[in-house]
């Protein structure tokens, strides 16, 4: 059993890499987390303070080290993981964690429900949590929440639901020139599909996310496809990436689908790039009653992302042991400071 | 310890009012859960079958009993409460379901959070259900959804909160008569003050879930309010209800307001009356990001109810023992089958 929680929640940073850096300043803000160390294995990292790694206006009196074990089990009580986007990569990371007894918060895609697609890993990270009385979430804006424990929440209020569709557009205009890259903004189509073949393009998650919301409604499915492809320029453009000619990528778009029997029964449509009018985050639910949910502008995912993983630190401190989702957890509301941590206490084994 | 998960999972509900016969329905197209008992005082039910007093077009071979008393501790697993919206009306009740070790569900409003209001009845139903072993939720879609679980969920992506408003515009042109009686349709403005004067006239729960918020963001109130007023016929007009002339109601507004220091930081609209042109829900949060939510037509109170009512059964089911509130469990969502049910099991003690 772990200790009852501790205050301030002391945090390591395991990854400082882009998210890792954008999440430093929410953990500063919040009066009852403390950042006592950090990893990375960039060796321009490496012996510096994580002030002046994140560029921020203060030294933070943390120095970035090169390994886990350089820090011990007494340092800390939390661990945030931002190596990765794929399940493998995370494993030795997390059996080091569970060992130091530290509770995980990661932004890991594939850890955020990798029951079905990854069972032998899933059942590995679950064992180990469960061994040392940890526990480990995975979380973000998406998968985490806008197509997962978000509409698994709206259809608490339905009697039935036939079928999910969840559109997320986003203008990438006014996103960082990284992420314009990351979507493939100026590639032709040919090395669009390249990169895409090369299976680490575009956005991971859609699965996991589809898979999160079968269990949880308890739909058993047949298939789910993610599917790729590139969203084009009708005309030349200038972009903060340079000259980009018609018919070159503007972005990207991704397809989800989720099939029980034959019935295509959730649907994402998943859009990054330049120029997009009216980006929103758009829930459908049809059933009874139907109806949709709408975000007009979209959520900001960077800011998103890192303020899921702040307000998911007292609630993955206060869980059962064990590999956990988003869908077995209390909700993770925005937290000033954690209020009655005794309810958050009782959901504890 | 409860025993664990039992398929199905039998259900006996304590109220036939209103909103139990809408609620009876729900239960019966769930293949996971069994109607194996009911009880109510009315005279006119008892002894009854259950489908006739709902008006079903079948028999269920549960008759209507007048009291828990007639039932025994091994008939079933959980109880759906909907006899009152009272904290002080439950409390006799949850204590007889407490000794039967039967998990409760209920709709009673003000036992939605009674942590900050009623605190002694909270913690005396709080000991009770420890005692027992049972888990204690009440829901529905406001308080349990509208007003509380789900912009609490929706702040998960937040950096920061300041202020959370939300409007909940109805029209009961399309409702059923007797809630467009309960909302005043055709009383004088006189009438209408003396019948708020009573105390129990319009929505109640708009404090609980002010304060169920509050609890879970960190937010420590000055004080709460909830002030009831007409909505005014502009000219006169027919209804299902008769002639209503211009300057009686055609329904209520009640505005609830919550205050931390001096500000405003949580602000509830609801209105329901006839003849509204745009009815929605909106949610609207303002800090970082600042971000809106609109359910366009709104959610229709009555089915939303009673699915949420359904849909928590299980997730009860899961919970640790006592009092719990919609803020510490994991999020109701539609639920077809209980799925990856150890997931709620280990949420327990």
């Amino acid at each position: 059993v772990k200790a009852r929680m501790s205050s301030p929640i002391r945090v390591v940073q395991v990854g400082l890499g882009p998210v890792g850096q954008m999440l430093t300043p929410f953990l500063l803000e919040r009066p009852y987390l403390k950042l006592v160390g950090a990893v990375d294995i960039d060796p321009h990292k490496v012996g510096r303070d994580v002030g002046e790694v994140c560029r921020l206006d203060q030294k933070l009196n943390v120095k970035v080290v090169d390994g886990l074990d350089r820090l011990s089990k007494e340092n800390a009580d939390v661990a945030l993981l931002t190596t990765t986007s794929y399940l493998s990569g995370v494993v030795p990371t997390l059996e080091q964690l569970a060992k130091l007894e530290w509770d995980v918060v990661s932004t890991c895609e594939e850890l955020s429900y990798p029951w079905t697609r990854q069972p032998a890993l899933a059942e590995r990270i679950d064992a180990v949590a469960r061994k040392h009385g940890i526990s480990i979430l995975s979380t973000g804006v998406n998968p985490g929440f806008l197509m997962d424990s978000w509409p698994i929440t709206a259809t608490s209020i339905c009697r039935k639901v036939e079928r999910i569709r969840i559109e997320r557009i986003q203008d990438a205009s006014q996103r960082r020139l990284p992420f314009q890259q990351k979507i493939g903004v100026g590639l032709s189509t040919d090395e669009f599909r390249a990169r895409a073949a090369s299976g680490k393009f575009g956005h991971v998650g859609l699965t996991e996310s589809m898979q999160m919301i079968a269990a949880r409604l308890g739909w058993k499915l047949n298939r789910t496809e993610d599917q790729i492809e590139p969203v084009l320029a009708e005309k030349d453009l200038d972009t903060a990436l340079g000259h980009v000619k018609a018919g070159q990528a503007i972005g990207l778009q991704q397809i989800g689908k989720a099939f029980r029997g034959s019935d295509e029964i959730v649907t994402f449509v998943f859009r990054a790039a330049l120029n997009q009018p009216d980006p929103a985050d758009t829930l459908h639910v049809f059933g009874i009653p139907s109806f949709k949910v709408t975000i007009p502008g979209g959520i900001h995912g960077d800011i998103a992302t890192c303020a899921v993983v702040t307000n998911a630190i007292p609630v993955v401190r206060g869980a059962a042991p064990g590999l956990r989702t988003m869908a077995d957890l209390p909700p993770v509301g925005f937290c000033l400071e954690p209020g009655r941590i005794d309810h958050y206490q009782e959901s504890r084994k």
